[in-house]
């Protein structure tokens, strides 16, 4: 790794010891020899089990005390408490640790961390892997999680370049491809692929859960609903926070994806054999090219 | 098998050797001794590969000469082909076939059937085995494709009860576990679980595959996308079929899902976290306990 990049982390801290926190700490682990890792977590359990596991070499309560003397930095709570992550740190971080994040939303992560940052806020480089299960905590990370999976970064404006380089290195390291991109058009992207079809599978179970008949129309769902809502069974909280905070893409996504609906029903009012048969042709070509290209 | 049913079939004809129908063979050469069966399909490459896999003993390129002397007749075809096939056969079935469906709908076929079979109408045993797969074809077709799945039968009104009793014994000897319900039920409940989930996959495909950045959003588009959309590679001529014959049940439900992204929508604009919250969360707790309970 020391050929591959100029400073591997000495000493990396890891708030929010889960399955991507968890999974970058044992990545970079096999990837440099020396690494230190400190982990913090809210969870005393999944934190005793991260330094258990050795996915961690130190256990801290306190976020703040955890970022002390570390080069990098690796925030990955729920979007939601990212806020208060930064709070806690922003005093106790060296005047030259890098400071990254794994969010599934990046426009609410760098407005958080411009105004909380200060002068830090140049050496920080905003990320999200492409990766995960619907499971979550230290003990479902794994070292190869991120391996030939996509990783974005987005890098802010008037940031420093070499945190940003040190970071597609290090996920280099972890067997990741790592792309650029502006904040805009992550969410944008990312509002449509991935938080589109979480809420939607969401509000499809949430539609039969609250039906008087729910245990029997479970009983006859086979594997495609079963793969359809597979990603409901993805953490509240987390979903709650990638809502919110990717708010304006998804309510315009929400509009556009209620206006196909719109046209589904009008064709099949107006008994449309072909109308129905082309868009759902359509649909089945787009998506075998799709999983075949992939 | 004989110990099981009065009378299994010793001649019976599939029309439509897809993977449904080829499936039933398969099940039912390895249930019985000595049927033989006519396999009857619109494909003549798949129609040969049919008998070249001996999964039918004798290929026939007319359902009315299919149906001859059978004492079982089983219809695999597209749901839209239903009528046509019943046209053809309804003159040269025996007087005590037993004639059976496999369709994903109920209500229109039982319908075309009364309308159609005259006679034979009250020997006409609507089914619908909940397996399969996105692909087709009798190569896909396999003996234990039922094994452990549920069968449900919709009974019609003012039938025989002998057929219904032979048609039960016949799939549980597939190894699938036979239920009867009525045929509106039978609608209500698959247009919920089944057809809903498969137009909502067909409609994000659709809506995405319509953008200009559309090969952009699918390189980006992971696991969970590939989970939600699996069903969006189904044949469209059969689910043109099915949210046809399903219109009623489809509009109302689509209406109803409808409802539930607007309740979405202003969770979202009024950034309520809570309310945001117990939604996802409930339809979590409801997916989590269907799953480990299935």
């Amino acid at each position: 790794m020391s050929d591959l990049i100029q400073k591997p982390p000495q000493r990396l801290a890891i708030i929010g010891v889960g399955l991507i926190g968890g999974s970058f700490a044992l990545a970079m682990r096999e990837a440099t020899r020396d690494v230190h890792i400190v982990g913090c977590d809210r969870d005393e359990i999944n934190l005793a089990a991260a330094r258990h596991l050795g996915v961690i070499n130190s256990a801290v309560h306190e976020a703040a005390a955890a970022v002390h003397g570390a080069d990098m930095v690796l925030i990955a709570v729920p979007v939601g408490q990212f806020e208060s992550v930064l709070q806690q740190i922003t005093p106790t971080l060296s005047s030259t640790a890098i400071i990254t994040d794994v969010g599934s939303t990046k426009g609410s992560i760098v407005r958080s961390a411009q105004a909380i940052l200060g002068s830090a806020f140049k050496r920080f480089v905003p990320g999200h892997p492409i990766a995960g299960a619907e499971y979550s905590g230290v003990r479902a990370a794994r070292a190869d999680l991120f391996r030939n999976r996509s990783v974005v970064l987005t890098p802010v404006e008037g940031g420093d370049k070499l945190p940003c380089e040190i970071m597609r290195k290090c996920w280099e390291a972890c067997g990741a491809q790592v792309e650029e991109m502006s904040v805009l058009r992550h969410d944008a992207i990312f509002g449509v692929v991935s938080h589109l079809p979480h809420l939607l599978s969401f509000a499809l179970v949430y539609d039969i859960a609250t039906r008087v008949d729910a245990d029997t129309l479970f009983r006859f769902a086979a594997s495609g609903f079963r793969a359809f809502t597979r990603i409901a069974g993805s953490s509240p909280e987390m979903w709650r926070d990638i809502g919110l905070a990717n708010r304006d893409v998804l309510l315009l996504e929400i509009a556009r994806y209620r206006e196909h609906l719109d046209r589904l029903s009008e064709l099949l009012t107006q008994q449309n054999a072909t109308g129905l048969e082309e868009f759902l042709r359509l649909a089945r070509e787009a998506r075998r090219s799709w999983a075949e290209n992939s």
